[in-house]
């Protein structure tokens, strides 16, 4: 790692950072214009992107209290860490898992969002974590979510950065 | 809230539960097909969903360290809870954030998704958190993350459902 | 549950509401005449919601110090998460114990307030209450209590909501 | 304190323990007939009681999920040891909160039962309480709730107990 | 409990006064004096405090680091909560503990005070406890300690008091 | 410190060990006797060791609960580090405070012994540690307290020692 | 830094290695045999790495207990998170500081090593931290410490890396 | 230990100083010129500490992000007590571990020092600390790491101490 070559370039951050804007209605067509490159070598790119699995997918941003759902709820876990990846993949199965993030450390280390239907249901969703090895610690309602793009992927930040 | 109508209807879980699989290559007409209606009415029932702000928005999934950037990192902070809002959309423009969610809760309530360049970087990104309010608690290492459609949303839990 | 319609109607807020102010001295006649209805409709809604299960009884609020107890304790425990119903049952059979209360989350999930009689005999409950499977965290003396009618239950406030 | 009177005896503790059982619909004819007295003497000594301050009220025991709001929440703060008690009556006053405990140590020592309409509504019961001069430590959803008589009330337990 | 006797009157509350002063160098005597009752009154209330287990000894105040033992400390362990009294006796066996108290709730309920001869004993003193059953959870130096009479035991308090 | 002569020897700690046992009811004589040595050596001895501040006071062990006050509680207490000391003395002052120990940490570093006559006591006890510049952290009633000799001080372990 | 050439190659690597072994003792003739290079390239690569900051120093690796100190102590402190770096270089002046780390998060983030010459000194050093804008968290006394090579430097690691 | 002499005089004191400003750059001739004893009288007691084991080697100080990996961190583990020293030293086996220190408390003993060279290898080194028996509690980034020599080493205040 240390002395590799950096995986993408300039123009490959410029559209992650134009997808990051919205990746939905973003066409290649509009990302080429803006960057002055050909529509095809967006695709390309954006295939590419894909492919390497620097780009693992594109969701949807659902605001689930406006849906209707008010039990929307971030479930802090603690995974044993030789089979936390093993355990997250098995919580991912759990009905209204909506997203798993792990990170590293040693307890707190699976955070899963949740929506349960009413409270049973999140009570249904904490036993079918714990029956798959997770240690619940906490569990709080999700109020505001906001994302923007990365900052290094803009255009000048990328000829600054270089 | 408690006596009101569901917000949405059935076909409205239904398009977002498909948005969920993949929210960049699945086009409305495919949705249609799949859901047996017109490909005007999901291209309608989007659009409402956008403008009620029930669909915030369409987020890339970047996996940043096979991007070369290897201090992709979760920074939980407490931010004093009446100002928790709008605290949160001040770190939202601290470079180097690319997300932010708040949960209802005492302490640590703002969890901050960011990149760092280098370790230079991070330290300057929690300065910058802390000159904006937050009470940063802890950082750690982002490693696998995964999504998937929530499952009530899907044809036959909402037939299940309703 | 996102899209039901309300389980009870003003009415019964309003009931509710009255008897939150005295559950006992509160006679169905007087909340009639308050709500201008007849005391046979109070008394048809207040069965009705004990029937439901929308209220669940009525208790005394005990001021145990005053009666001589000095060792009225909250006691504040965690059960496995998948088995807290169950353990919650059988700590209530404990003798000493007159309240349990479970919230939803990994630790500290279930609160238990009991009376003393002396230092051995608090030591008891403890260890009886490790023996229902119950792992103690942290027992505190209990001070002054209030309670108060649910505010949305009120006539004005009612109105206001619908 | 040590070298008192005990406040009550043993027909007081007996005439609780049934109230205990239901406070609303256990009469006082009912209660004087269980313990072999006169319904005067039951009226008589829950009136000394009452005046007494060992009985505070009567509470209804109201099932808030089954009527309809999800957000029945136990938020546990922190208040400054020296003021604990004017918070906690100002907290009081908090539209939403519909009861209060107070326990005997440094912190998380004032835990609040509140009902919220949304999370808009719980989001604002937390910075009322800030307002108040609490510190918000945690938030939980409340699931089950159950009460009991106190064993040491009985007819048979005070028998042995004197 | 709540309604028996005082087990001590104001005249053993005044001589627990006078020892807690000097328990070595107060003569039977000289408290005797300063009560105005004879020495053969006061030797015989100590007698019978001794019997009752109200008085359990009389311990001198050893200042350790004074006397050349740096690594005079403070461990706080945990206990089975059903184990904590018997853990708490054999603990009492283990070489450098002076002194155990045992508090009344679920964690670090078991605070032993050692002297380490050297940071190895320190270590061998540690494991010790862990082998007769203590989880131990902090181990901190102690410096200062000082006592003094219970105020409620001087004649003055005692005759407010009562 | 480090190569400093031991500020004790043999004879001072076998006679410490000896008052450890029973620090009112051991008699110089009886103390000479078992070691050997006159009974104006062991006078003198200890009358240097009082002097030297090693031997700092003689406590009686009084058992609270049996002289029928319950609240006899442990109270862990912050203090900031530089005013530790300053604190603990006035803390001492407080009404109700039996003993007073300082560790060497930066948090929970005041342990305070105190007596509550009922919770109104107590309650205030509490706000009078928090005027004096002390944070509650925890309150737990104390149940057991053993104390032993020294094993370093015994004349065997001194002669292996030696 | 995603896309830099790497700062060292593997002969700075080994030679790295090599000084990890025994940085005082290791010459550079012998550190030169072992890798087939000439002694005056060794010495060239270690004066550009120390140069470079990539080798700040040479620590000797005392230990303190067997040289006669046994309050040989790691002091655990939270700095404000934008003063961290400027409060550690002044604790660095602090006397009985031997070193100091500062790692990435909100609390707990400057670790202090110190040598104590007796409690009076190690409280003073506390006291002098707390000057210098630190919060003292835990004290613990160091007991042993272990070193060894970097295993990514060693010759086999490094090719096996490249 | 109490009453020992001193293990080191002051001229060790003033080598080891020595030695700490600069290990690797320090000639015992330097040193003897600078205390004015000679170069043999140096070197023969550079020895003898070495021998007692009072001097335990020399490290060289690695700025690790300088040479390219930004994973340099501290893992912060729990071993059992009584195996906390066997298995530091299996813990010293796992590669990118650097270097253990272990402190003398019940929980977070021991400290790890390693360096990974990118996610994967930073979470392989939690497994392997996990399969020798260590509870990994926390994972934070190395900032800035600082030394000095103790300065009851130097010449004054070794004289001032004497």
């Amino acid at each position: 790692m240390a002395d590799s070559e950096s995986p993408i370039d300039d123009l490959d951050r410029q559209i992650i950072h134009a997808l990051q804007g919205d990746a939905r209605h973003t066409s290649a067509s509009e990302i080429a214009e803006s960057l002055d490159v050909s529509a095809r070598t967006v695709r390309n790119r954006i295939n590419n992107l894909e492919e390497a699995g620097i780009i693992r997918g594109y969701n949807v941003d659902v605001d689930y209290e406006a849906a209707g759902y008010q039990l929307h709820t971030l479930i802090v876990c603690t995974a044993p860490i030789h089979e936390r990846e093993e355990i997250a993949q098995h919580a991912l199965e759990v009905d209204g898992v909506v997203a798993i993030r792990e990170v590293m450390t040693g307890a707190e280390n699976v955070h899963i969002e949740v929506v349960g239907v009413d409270s049973n249901d999140l009570s249904r969703i904490g036993r079918d974590l714990n029956d798959v090895g997770l240690t619940v610690v906490d569990e709080d309602l999700i109020r505001n979510e906001y994302t923007r793009p990365f900052h290094q992927f803009s255009a000048g930040a990328a000829t600054d950065d270089n």
